[in-house]
């Protein structure tokens, strides 16, 4: 038989072992061929095409009740044709719509990882790019919808002054009557400069650039002119790989940080959908995000410790080239829950504290200098 | 207060009355403000921009064992800011990762429905482009992946002669070595044209053009100067915002197919996600699509017969100047199934039968003329 690069998928199947090795035999004619296995021609299309079982065996943890399995199938890489979109299609298309089917990883072959470039920081670029070269990273939210772009600014100029490392627009900004886009990223740029030149720090301006597919390279380009030093976008709104197309642009070169807004769906139900780091790790990677934000455990999403420590080793697994990038939990998280945070994530964590900064005190500037101590505080008595 | 527009959401939130009630109350801050309710300013803010609750009632069915809720929640219509994404972004963005909420359905007022083009074509519309004003439409795609251009074109000669109406490639050919997209597409349009001279019908190619965002509207111009007269395309894949400027070029000007690969996590876990009439009904049409394929009950899916029937009325339910867009159902269809599907459809129905038309008999264009007989006589004998 010819040799040819494959790349494979773990799946976890629900059901017993006869119902979930269908489900795995089933897995490997619709993610390829979606033709009936009997009436398929001999030759090429059988041997290399169709997906092929590397291994199965059973996948039930000791506290779970309903059994499951794990089946590594691996496809032909020529099926997923160099493009992340047909790749995603190969990986969990139309399988998405049967259930009992979880993607738990991707392992791809160095011949097909070289098709993605990936992000084009990674921790260590964002690192030097913010001149923050060890501790965990401080990152908050412009909020709530309705202020104008003013206050917003305003609100920017107070935080950075306060020493927070990363702000950015709430994802729900875009281009609204009461902050359009131009003027309020235009004028949160300006503001996070103004307290630079104060504070003689680096703190960086991340613009909302979610939009209409025709804007979305527009927007980028003009938050990049007005001073935006970073990017966000969600992914599962704009598509993953227009995400990728925005990593890629070589004019626009700046950190991209995802937002998993509209995202959820593919992990809010046990035994269906993409598991936590195959989702916010490896996809989040190869569509070319620097950072990913996502729910962290004991705030106001449902994401348990468990998931969110999976997630932060998937936002570091070996991919060849492509590099680990930062893991941004977030999502109703208090200033209190910081060091059990740090013993959750160490260093290489950028936290994401919108609200809950405002609830500290009364003045914002204070909250963040707050913020900033106790993550320092922290990591000194850590190490004393 | 002043009066402003609002658009509304119905959402089926599982709990007891207080979770459910806690739940709908989140959703208002949530999909609005992302913000802590008691620290929001006086005002235009809390007045307008965060979401208020309508209705609130019981929604449990007499079947079902756990409780639920319906909330009916308004929102400005400004906080969509016309965007696609950011309307997708304020139905079901964040809420997305929290459990036990559903998406049952959108009411969007003219103000908002106006800024969207929807479905070109509609049903009305793709009737008179492919000449069949009233019978149910023949539907049919091009695979196994792993065949060759000319193997696919000769397969869609095959099918053109036998008297299907719209042929496509499967969706997961894009752009692989074994059948580049322009040499397929070239071919495949060819071969149906010089069916059509023989047959004297009109019957379509409808190339898949889902692609990485930079070649997804330089595939469809390829595709239309080629022949091809429909444009497939899988929103999931390629974000619901790429459909809909695929769909709203003037140029391009194609009926758009929407298939649902990599979209299935959105309904595959009762009682979270988006009810099926909402996503494969109302978001598609506003995406501008003309004609949405998903899984049909009783083929190798699980959707229900009570779901199909609910995605046909979202396919045809009031949305202002939005169209009504054709329901394809397909994925493990048999030909045995027509009678039973007419019953259920009735004649504003497009059949998709792929691998199924390979198995009635060893001569392709044979079996496609069975397939438009047994839908025409039993139209008749519905008749008689």
């Amino acid at each position: 038989m010819e040799k040819r690069a494959r790349f494979s998928v773990l799946y976890r199947l629900t059901g017993d072992e006869a119902t979930a090795l269908n489900k795995a035999k089933d897995i490997c004619l619709e993610q390829s061929v979606e033709f009936p296995g009997d009436l398929l021609p001999e030759g090429f299309i059988r041997e290399h095409i169709v997906g092929r079982i590397e291994s199965f065996g059973p996948a039930t943890a000791s506290h779970e009740t309903a059994p499951a399995y794990h089946a590594n199938i691996s496809f032909d890489v020529e099926t997923a044709s160099g493009e992340l979109t047909q790749l995603l299609n190969v990986i969990f298309g139309n399988i998405s719509i049967k259930p009992g089917i979880t993607v738990e990883s991707i392992d791809l072959p160095d011949s097909l990882l070289r098709q993605f470039q990936g992000p084009r920081f990674g921790r260590e670029g964002l690192r030097e790019w913010l001149g923050v070269p060890q501790r965990p990273l401080l990152f908050t939210a412009l909020k709530p919808m309705g202020l104008s772009s003013e206050e917003l600014a305003k609100m920017a100029y107070q935080c950075a002054l306060g020493g927070i490392d990363i702000i950015k627009d709430d994802h729900g900004l875009t281009n609204q009557v009461f902050a359009p886009f131009e003027e309020r990223v235009s004028r949160c740029a300006e503001a996070v400069e103004r307290a630079n030149r104060e504070t003689g720090q680096q703190c960086v301006y991340v613009a909302n650039v979610t939009a209409p597919m025709d804007q979305l390279i527009s927007r980028a380009r003009y938050a990049k002119a007005a001073g935006a030093k970073g990017l966000m976008v969600a992914p599962a709104l704009v598509g993953l790989d227009a995400m990728r197309l925005l990593a890629e642009d070589d004019e626009i070169a700046l950190p991209i940080f995802s937002h998993p807004a509209f995202q959820g769906s593919y992990v809010t139900s046990p035994g269906n959908g993409i598991a936590h780091p195959a989702l916010f790790g490896q996809i989040t990677r190869l569509a070319g995000a620097d950072a990913v934000i996502y729910p962290n455990f004991g705030g106001r999403f449902s994401f348990s410790r468990a998931e969110c420590k999976a997630i932060a080793r998937g936002t570091e697994m070996p991919m060849g080239a492509i590099k680990p990038i930062f893991p941004c939990p977030g999502g109703g998280m208090s200033l209190e829950a910081i060091p059990d945070m740090l013993d959750v994530y160490g260093r290489d964590v950028i936290f994401l504290i919108g609200g809950g900064l405002f609830r500290h005190g009364p003045d914002l500037t204070e909250n963040c200098r707050y913020f900033r101590q106790l993550v320092e505080s922290t990591l000194v008595s850590e190490i004393a």
